[in-house]
C-alpha cells in the first residue's frame, strides 16, 4: 500500500484525506492551518511542516487547493513538493485550475522526474465526504493505472480523459454547463414569477419535460424556499469561469453565452453574495426584473 | 361525451385528433391540407370545411396551427370560430403562441360568449402519439374542470396554472431553459471537441453531475452520431423564443442570456437549418470554433 | 403650393408643422389632444376632427404618431386617412415604426390609390423646432421628388434610400448604433469610476482618438454632472430597438450586441427610467457595478 | 538632457525612437531582432545587447513590448533591467498590458529604487511615426514631470491620469469603446446590407447624426471598399480585450456588452483574420448573416 501525502485540508480536501485513511492508507498531512492538520494527525496522520515535507515521505502527493497560482506555489516553492520529490513521484493535483497552468506545471515537474495527473473532481463537500466523488483524470495513463485504488478511496465515477490537462479541461465544460443552466433557469424562473404565475408549479411542470435537469430538480426547490448557502460557492463559480474564459481562449473557441453568464456572476460578486450557493446567480435576474421568485402559499 | 371540434392536423394536430377518436369522443375536424381530414375522416370523424362549420357543431374546439396570426385568424376570421360559435363554446387552443395574444383573443371570444384555455403542449410528436403530452393550461378554471377528460385522452401531466396566457407564459419559459440548455451544452461539447477530448467520455461524465439534463442524456448522443432530424425543429424553437422576447418585453423582464440564445437560432436559420433538430444549434457553435462535435472512433 | 395634412402635434410633430406653417403652406391639422391643434389654428392652420378629414382636405397627409400600430390606425381606421382619401393622395409617415409594418400599410394603401413615403428622422426636438431635421425616405422615387419642397421647410439632410421601408431600415441601423455606443461608453465610464480615475479626464483623453463620437463630446459630459432629461427618451429608444428585433429578424440578420443592448435598456424601463435621456443607459451598469460616474472635484 | 534607454523597436517603437533621436536625446537601444537595432544605430543610437545593458547606461528607459510577460521578463529576467538600473533610474513602459501586472511590476522595481510610469498610446503607427500619439500615463506625479520632453518628443495629447495602472486602465477604457463601437456599427451595416440598402449612403446619413464616431468616418468608407489592412491589427485588439477583462474582473465591473464582443474577436481570430485590421470584425457579422457589406456601384 502507497505511502501518501495530502496537501491542502479545505472543505473538500479534509474529507478526501480521512477516506484516504479509512482505506487504510499510510499518510502524511499538510495545510495552512494548523487545526485540519491536527485533526487528521489525531487520526493517525502524519503531519509535515510543509509541501517539500510532504513530497519527502511519500510515493505520491495529492494536492488540492484554491486556484492556480496557489498550486504552483505548493509544487515549485521554496518549500514546495519539488524541493523534497524523488524521481518517480506521482503528484496528484486535485484542484480546479486552468488547464494552461496545469501543462505548464507538468512540464516543470517532468524536468525533476515527478509526474502530474490533474485530477479535479465535483459533486461537492456531500461527495466528498461520502467518497463518491466524480473523479476526472489527465496526464500520464500508466501513472493513472497506478493510482487506481487512491482514486478509488475517494470517488466512485472516476475517468481517465487523456493527456496533461484533459480532466481540467472536462472540468471546465462541466463549468460552462452547471453556470448557465442556473442562468437560464433563472430568467425562466423570474419570468414565471412577474407573470403572477406560482413558480413552484413552473419547476414541476418543467422537471417533467425536455428542460428536466438537475437544477431544477435538486437547486430550484430550495431557491423557491430561499435557501440560498451552499453546496458550491458563488465565488468558485466566478473563479472557473474566468479557468473556462482562459482555456477557451488557449483553445481558440468563442462562448459568447458563458461570456454572459460570467458577467452574471460578476454581479453576483459586487453584490457580496460571493458565499452563497451559485444557484443564486437568481438574485442577480431578480435585480433586473424587480421581483423575488418565491413559491406562492 | 362532449362533440368536439380540431382543427389544424399538423404533425402534433393528427396524432391528437386520432387519440381522441380513440377515446370515443365525437369529433369534427378541419385542417389546411385535404389529406390529414380525409385520414381522419377513414377513422370517424366528421370533415368539416371551415372553422366556421367546426365550431357550430361542436361544444368544445381545439386549434394547434403554428403561430399567434393563424389562432387569430381561425378565431375572426371570416369563416372563423366566432362566425359558427354558440354561447357556451369553450376553445382550447394547443398552439403555442404569445400569451400577449393569447389575452387579446380571449377578451374578443368572451365578447361572443366563448371562452378561451390556453393548453399549450410539450412533448413532441412521440408524446403526442402516445398520449403522453404535458399540457399547461391556462384560462378560465372551471372551463379547465370541464375539460379534463379531453385533456386525459391526449396527455399525462395536465396542470393548471392560473388565468388566461399562464399557459403560454410556462410554455414561454420551458423554451428558455430547452432552449438555453442545448447552447450551453453546445459550448461545452465544441471546448470539449476542440481541445482533443473526446466528447463521449465528456457527455459521460458530465451527466453523471450536477449537469445532469435532458439534453446530454438524450440529444448529447444523437449530436455525437450526427442525428440531427427533428424531434422539434429549429425554426419553431426560434419562433418560441420570439414569443418569449415579446413575453419579456410584455412583462417587463430583462433576459440577457436568452436574448444571445436566440440570435444564435437566428444564426441557424441563415444557415438553412431550420428543419434540424433545435439540439442543432450546436453547428452554430461549431462553426464559430472551426470543429465538429463527433464521437471519437 | 400643395395642400397639406399633418396629424400627430407631439414634441416633434407640433414644431415640424409649424415649419411647414412658416414655408407659406396651406395645412390642415388633426391630433388626440386639442391643445397643440388650437395653437396651430391660431397659427392659421385648418382643425380637422379626424384623419378622415385631413386626408379629404389634403394632397400630401404626414403621420408623426408613436408606434406601428398608431400608425396602422391612423391609416385604416373608421376615420382614418384612407377613408378620407381621394387617388394620387401622398401619404408621409415620419413615425418611427417597423419596416415590416411600413410594407404592410404600403400594400393596403396602394389599393386605395395612395402612396406612401416612409420618412422618418433623427435630430430630436432642436432639429425639429430648427428645421434642421435628419430625414431618411424610402418608397416611390417620384412621390419622393415631388415633396422635395415640403421635406425641405422640414429639414436639412434629406437622403432617399430606397423602396417602401428604406427608410425605416435606415432608421433602425441608426438606433442600433446609437443605442450600442452609448452601452459600450457606459461601460468604459464605469470601468474608470470604479476603478479611481476621474471619469472627466478619461473622457477628453478617449474623445481626443479612435473611441470619437458624438455621444463621448455631447452626451458623457452631461452625464458627469447627473443631466439625464432628455433629448431622445430611453422608453423611445427601447421602443426602437424591438423595431430593430422585428426587422433584423424579418432580414435574416443575427444582432448578438444589439440584443444585449436591448436587454439592458429593459432593465432600465424596469427601473422606472424610460423618461430620462437614451444616455441613461449609463445607470443600469452603475447599477450592476455599484458605483457612480461622477466628475471628480 | 538625460540619457535615454529604448527598447522594443516594433511597429511603433521604432519610429518612437527615432522621434527621440531627432528630438536629440542620448539613445541606447535593445530589441529582439537585429534589423531595427543597426538601423536607429546608424542614425546614431548606441546598440546593447540586453535590457540590463541599457538600464546601465540610461536615466530613463522606455518599454514598448507585445503583452504583460514580455514587460515582466524584460524588467526582472536574469539581464532585465533591474540587474543593470541604478537607484533612481525611471522606467516608462508604453507597452499596453494589464493595470494589474503593472502595479505588480512597479511594486517589484519600487523595491530596487525604480520608478514605474505606465504610458500606454494610442495613435497608431501614423501617430508614431509623426509624433502625435495621444499618451495616458500612470504613476509617480513628479516623475511624470520629469518626462515631460521626453514624452513631447513621442506625442500630442499627453495625460497624467493618477496612481500607478491609471494609463493602463484609460487604455482598456479606450479599447472597450473602439473595439465596441466596431462591433456595433458592424451589425448596422450588415443589417443596412442584407436590406438591400446602399450601405455607402447608409454611412453618409449615420455619419450625419447622433451615430457619428471616427469609426463610421474613417473605417467604415474603407470597409465598403473591402480595405481592412491594418491600422491596428484585430489580434492586438483581442489580446487588449482579454486585459480589460482581466482589469474588470480586478475592479468589479461587470461588462456585459464587452464580454459578447470579446467572443466576437475571438471568431475573428479563429477565421484566421488576426493580422487585418481591427475593423475587420464587421467580417464575423457578416459570416452570421451571410452577407457582404460592400458600396453598390
Amino acid at each position: 500500500m502507497k505511502s501518501i501525502g495530502f496537501i491542502g485540508l479545505g472543505l473538500m480536501g479534509k474529507p478526501m484525506a480521512k477516506n484516504l485513511l479509512k482505506a487504510g492508507f499510510n499518510l502524511t498531512v499538510h495545510s495552512r492551518s494548523r487545526g485540519p492538520v491536527d485533526e487528521l494527525a489525531a487520526l493517525g496522520a502524519r503531519a509535515a511542516h510543509s509541501p517539500r515535507e510532504v513530497a519527502a515521505a511519500a510515493e505520491v502527493v495529492i494536492t488540492i487547493v484554491p486556484d492556480s497560482p496557489d498550486v504552483e506555489a505548493v509544487a515549485t516553492g521554496l518549500e514546495g513538493i519539488l524541493a523534497g520529490a524523488k524521481p518517480g513521484l506521482i503528484h496528484i493535483d486535485m484542484s480546479t485550475i486552468s488547464p494552461v497552468a496545469t501543462r505548464r506545471i507538468a512540464e516543470i515537474e517532468k524536468q525533476a522526474g515527478v509526474t502530474l495527473l490533474d485530477a479535479p473532481v465535483s459533486g461537492g463537500t456531500v461527495g466528498a465526504e461520502a467518497g463518491t466523488l466524480s473523479i476526472m483524470v489527465g496526464g500520464d495513463e500508466a501513472a493513472f493505472q497506478a493510482c487506481q485504488e487512491i482514486f478509488a478511496a475517494m470517488g466512485k465515477r472516476i475517468t481517465y480523459l487523456g493527456p496533461s490537462g484533459a480532466g481540467q479541461t472536462t472540468k471546465a465544460c462541466n463549468q460552462i454547463m452547471t453556470a448557465g443552466i442556473y442562468a437560464v433557469m433563472s430568467e425562466a424562473l423570474v419570468l414565471a414569477a412577474k407573470s403572477g404565475l406560482d413558480p413552484a408549479k413552473v419547476v414541476e411542470v418543467l422537471a417533467g419535460g425536455a428542460a428536466r435537469c438537475w437544477a431544477l430538480e435538486v437547486r430550484a426547490p430550495k431557491i423557491l424556499k430561499r435557501e440560498l448557502e451552499p453546496g458550491f460557492k458563488a465565488a468558485m463559480q466566478y473563479k472557473d469561469l474566468n479557468i473556462v474564459a482562459e482555456t477557451a481562449r488557449a483553445e481558440g473557441v468563442p462562448t459568447p453565452l458563458t461570456a454572459v453568464v460570467r458577467e452574471l456572476y460578476a454581479t453576483l460578486l459586487v453584490d457580496g453574495k460571493g458565499d452563497l450557493d451559485s444557484s443564486s446567480i437568481v438574485t442577480v435576474l431578480e435585480k433586473l426584473a424587480g421581483v423575488e421568485v418565491r413559491a406562492k402559499d
